[in-house]
């Protein structure tokens, strides 16, 4: 006979608000204090395995236990995102109205692949990307307001954002090829498919072409290292002369490398002409978007057949949640559409089924936090953010150039700043080494045409003035000790 | 000049404690009074978005006002999957311990796409899959601390797992093949490429195989729904006939429609013999083979490539936790291993990057709530909860043995119970949609060789045999309802 609850030995629930409430404070300490904390970690790989046990406990163990383990084994192999000294990749979320709608989202904990398996976490996600949508000023065709075909969804990264728009503009083009040649088979036609993106890009669209099986050209950027109309249609005309079929173009507003924008508004058009799919990744800068200052960067957007960015980057919603608006979102609808009986409903059709959006079938309620952050915020308070890191970049610059020894690489965009000292790439790797090795702050390099330089990305909500002089003075400290010793 | 912290608007920690606290209480109740709650909601298509604003608020409102919307807005539209009355689809995980983690995850919010992006995501991740492995008494080749190749993954779903595995599957056949006919081309060779599953398997699987751009063939099942070696090994031989080149099998252990268990003892060597990826799905059942009692449906894995089960659906970690085991994870690695230099790191090859592992970039730090579970929950409370289930599925089976209207559908696996009137399909469908509009408890059919059946899955930790005598009575009273009215 099952063992009623009540005397079950696992945790029930006065125990999980003891336990809870203790992570709460725990939480709130370790962010307002995390800039106490050593940015990078120092341990070596294999630390943890030695410090926990090689099994799985028999009985429940205590959760005094387990949360005294959390300083001892999990904080000193943490590296803290969310140290105004972490520089490093790009921001990723993290917010207070976000951590407690996840809280809500793990108690709900439904699954949301069709409208009926929870109707409230499909309809939220609608309206929330309206919400969204419309702080962009997206147009219309993309918002499901608009009572049209388009509208929003949550994925869980842009990897897969990108992924999915090159199996749309892959379905969308094969039809069309095959009623142009319906002698020719499948995999002929995808043999022939030939997409673009810039040599810029990020490293998951070469990814995307490779796990989707076609090939993607990374075509060169200019000299401020957008990707042109004229290079795209150059491309696309020599692909078409060697009978290939140009079906997709991956324009980046903010690179990673250096936050440089494609020039959309050139690129859209050459696409357009060219039944070619131009999907936006705005991964990192899509959220500046949301101050009408930084529209004039996505100039084109009207062109685009999806767009998406992140705000699990820089608006404060804690990862993932990666917003991807399609105008004709049946191409990825009907291209992997499997529909068992057990997965039916009667209400197919009058409200989207996301499981059909995306790669995966299963998906949490995620649009609680993006509900819990927009209104917790406000919008003006987002838009805040966005500029004070905007701001924390320029000041950082300015300090960069008035130091003789180190120069600006490109221009400063949003929040990042790409430096260097003057010199070779060889003293510029020694001056990183030596950043990361004095272990309070860190950044991450990255090389283009050659040049390796640092990225210093502001990436903390808790940043303020005094941490960006902090981190110029711990570059311009390692500098001193690095150019010194070359000195000797 | 930006705005220093204490005199901005957006919420600060002193109003997160109150707010977090407020929603731990929240959640306890929830959960514990879930029962009394409607398991399915009565609204329509687009019953949120008139409740909500059109457009997110200028400035920031107050936590109270959101947390008062949950119930006005959010929980009508709700499917409360872990409600005692929730028998659909398969079971979804929930527990106190995985919400405390996630929580946890949430205010570290790393990123672990590598060691370095944060050691400890990674080398927990690693050690987890290794006590789950041990738990599963997985072959030594499967896991981490056996020295070799193989470890375990993280993945969101089984999805993902399956298409993981297609993808390495893929690119190990693609070398193989090249170096014996180093004349053709890729696209020669992938349009010969052929995976099998059963027509068993679940919408994912075939999904993969669309979305991997490969024939994937659906291979009938024996009369228990259970795929067999000989049937694998006829359509091997007939595929080599017709030219073609066998690369992947996925053997479903639990299947969706009637928790089936495909013969892997018998599947396993003829895809050995030929060359083919064993990829095992026990994305439900897995879960059951922590008991050794259940060990002997999983005979045959130690033939296996890659294995996955969810310990987000039957093993009380909340979503997202899919577990996947890999002898050699360096074909997925190295097929997908884009690597630009702000990824790159010291430590590279000493730990795994589980950003080679998987489609996205980013990954939220998942361990924590599989070592939350483990320890808070031990191993014996873990059996238990599957003990229980399996328990309550034979008591519905009694009763619904009981019943000289009922019959049973195929063998009552784990905790599934697959059952229809005696009488016709439309009969049955009445019964549902008659079950269903009762409101009281919620279950879903599926269909098998055109008959159509009812599914009860036990899925809530809440349940007791209290629940299941009530839900037994529902069935039995729409029965009486229906059947009285065709009396008439």
């Amino acid at each position: 006979m099952p063992v009623p609850c009540e005397t079950r030995t696992e945790m029930q629930a006065p125990e999980f608000k003891d336990f809870a409430k203790e992570m709460v404070d725990y939480i709130s300490n370790y962010l307002e204090n995390i800039r106490d904390r050593r940015v990078l970690p120092t341990v070596q790989p294999g630390y943890l395995r030695p410090l926990i046990p090689d099994e799985a406990p028999q009985q429940p163990e205590k959760w005094e236990d387990v949360m005294a383990d959390v300083e001892r084994v999990i904080m000193p192999g943490v590296t803290h995102w969310h140290s105004p000294k972490f520089h490093a990749y790009f921001p990723t979320a993290n917010s207070y109205p976000a951590i407690v709608a996840d809280m809500l989202s793990g108690a709900i904990a439904c699954i949301g692949f069709t409208w009926i398996a929870s109707p409230a976490c499909t309809e939220l996600e609608v309206v929330m990307l309206d919400w969204l949508g419309k702080m962009l000023e997206l147009p219309q065709e993309f918002l499901a307001c608009s009572g049209g075909q388009g509208g929003g969804v949550i994925q869980g990264t842009a990897s897969e954002a990108t992924l999915v728009a090159l199996l749309g503009a892959k379905a969308k083009t094969m039809k069309r090829v095959k009623e142009e040649h319906p002698d020719w088979d499948d995999h002929t036609i995808v043999s022939k498919l030939v997409g673009y993106t810039s040599n810029q890009s990020h490293s998951s669209v070469e990814r995307a072409g490779l796990l989707g099986g076609v090939k993607l050209r990374g075509l060169k950027a200019d000299e401020n290292l957008k990707l042109r109309g004229e290079t795209l249609e150059q491309a696309i005309k020599e692909d078409l002369e060697a009978g290939l079929i140009p079906f997709y173009v991956v324009a980046t507003l903010g690179t990673t490398n250096t936050c440089a924008f494609d020039r959309l508004d050139e690129i859209g058009p050459v696409a357009n002409q060219y039944n070619v799919w131009v999907h936006v990744d705005a991964a990192y800068a899509g959220s500046a978007f949301i101050c009408p200052e930084y529209r004039y960067l996505m100039k084109g957007i009207e062109r685009a057949d999806s767009f998406n960015f992140n705000p699990h980057k820089w608006m404060l919603v804690n990862f993932d949640c990666s917003a991807m608006w399609l105008k004709e979102p049946y191409w990825i609808v009907n291209a992997f559409n499997v529909d068992p009986l057990y997965l039916k409903h009667d209400m197919q059709g009058s409200a989207p089924d996301y499981r059909h959006w995306q790669i995966p079938l299963g998906r949490r309620f995620r649009a609680l936090k993006l509900w819990f952050v927009l209104r917790l915020y406000g919008v003006d308070n987002l838009q805040a953010h966005i500029r004070r890191h905007c701001g924390f970049a320029k000041q950082f610059e300015a300090l960069c150039v008035a130091d003789d020894r180190f120069e600006i690489f490109g221009e400063v965009q949003m929040g990042l700043v790409c430096f260097k000292l003057k010199g070779s790439n060889e003293l510029n790797e020694a001056l990183l080494k030596r950043i990361n090795g004095r272990g309070n702050i860190h950044l991450v390099p990255s090389k283009v045409n050659d040049v390796y330089f640092l990225r210093m990305a502001v990436c903390s909500r808790f940043t303020e003035p005094s941490d960006i002089n902090y981190s110029w003075k711990e570059v311009s400290a390692a500098a001193d000790e690095l150019l010194a010793e070359q000195k000797k």
